[in-house]
């Protein structure tokens, strides 16, 4: 008896985790609440982006800020080895960690086209359409390991930063494929108060 | 070993609740099963709605008869503090129980806009078009609370109504916001026999 | 102590499973990786079908090859009692197993309309257009049961039938209702290498 219910109360704190979005943790970088890829590299299923799209956002970009059902192909996919997404969040934060999550192994046909060196820049702008003159400030900097948990969250080393509304995730190798995909990134984080100032803040 | 297998009954047990929609309980309000949101207070996103759409369901209504991935966003949101829902069900039933769901607290930006104080009537109306000339019945009256699991349940007081196929949510009250969302409305009860008759039908 | 470590243990093992599309096995029939229905007997919604649209596929058709959230609705339904799909896999692959799932008895309003007997065919065919002149394989024979677990996987009993990209689904019966749901059909194997030779090809 004490066994059932030390394993029921278990069962049920990791399930009501796996049904809080897997994570159990507020995400900035939602799709479905405000967020919304700006700007990225070159994407993998277009040939004519070169030409006509360079500034335009790739209609699958948003797949890797939204939920899928654990299945393979909901991603957004970028040509070649190393790239870049840059997004805008749903509000701005003092940002505290960063999630990267690719397909779980047992489901996947080749997960060769993971992420592996990676960097996360964050910053404040007031409208995506400003030119960047802010710096931008390293958030973190990690190698997504493919044997550990496919969701796999790195901690924002500095805490000082002031608060960020756009993140840019910056990888520079893969796990070996020649195009890479990118399945969830999610940003963790405080709201700022109403009246904080951004630190970064193109008015400041 | 005797730990290993108790365990792993109990976690196979609620993880096959867990995928059957959360609750494993039959809900005759499921949208994809030909439920729909008939009739409603003024919606949050919509600013003309007062001019020309007093007769229309906003796109977003069945929003709260699907499931979804636990992210927020999910919802149908309506404008104030109190408002109304009603709903055509998927077919008459006996009514024993409705489900009101919020968003989790580990994944949410803010909470204050659950509804809070409901009340949930039914009936049976053979067309929607139809004056609704038969009184609406109170199948339960509760308060919804932040602090307990996100999925609250709760059961129709009296079983001697006879079938409805029209339910209304009633809430009077909110958590704070100045919206109310609302993730996901279910109802539970017992399909009628094909030859029992409606008690509260327009045609009796 | 110990109970708790070994029941956490368990647990994550469960909930990676079920995160990892339900059974953690790769899936060649998915809908969203490149597979889909290329030929069906005839839908259940669709009273033109027979003047109109012998050689089409109905939009409902590729629901088959989707997860879903485990709610009724998300399935291909089927005129009649007996029928038969055909599907173009992602690529192709030795087969190994297939996996025929209906939904989940708990949320369903009436299961009758799962298949029951079942024979899954294979083959290899360049061109989906092309008439099929290479024999199909019986990979497997079985009867789909409403008392197990609603996801039932079934081993191929050949396995030297080399590579196959086509597999068919027949059902010769089904559990008592006048038309047939499937909800997810998937199919397990192992990738060819680049260099071997499908058995079976029309160009052998
Ligand atoms: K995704
Ligand atoms: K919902
Ligand atoms: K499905």
């Amino acid at each position: 008896d004490e066994i059932r219910s030390v394993a029921r109360e278990i069962v049920e704190k990791e399930i009501e985790k796996h049904a809080a979005d897997g994570l159990g943790r507020v995400d900035y970088a939602l799709g479905s609440a405000g967020a919304n890829v700006v700007r990225h590299s070159e994407p993998y299923f277009d040939n004519r982006w070169g030409f006509l799209k360079k500034n335009t956002v790739h209609s699958d970009a948003n797949k890797m800020l939204l939920p899928s059902l654990g299945e393979p192909g909901q991603c957004f996919a970028l040509k070649s080895r190393n790239g870049f997404v840059e997004i805008k969040l749903r509000t701005a934060i003092i940002p505290e960690a960063i999630t990267l999550e690719h397909i779980t192994k047992s489901v996947s046909y080749d997960r060769s086209s993971a992420p592996k060196d990676c960097r996360v820049f964050g910053w404040f702008q007031s409208r995506v359409s400003d030119p960047i003159v802010v710096p931008r400030f390293l958030l973190t900097e990690f190698s997504y390991d493919l044997e550990r948990s496919n969701a796999q969250t790195f901690t924002v080393d500095s805490t000082d930063l002031g608060v960020v509304n756009m993140v840019r995730l910056d990888f520079s190798s893969n796990h070996g494929a020649s195009h890479t995909c990118i399945y969830r990134f999610r940003v963790h984080g405080q709201e700022q108060e109403p009246n904080s100032r951004p630190l970064l803040s193109l008015e400041s």
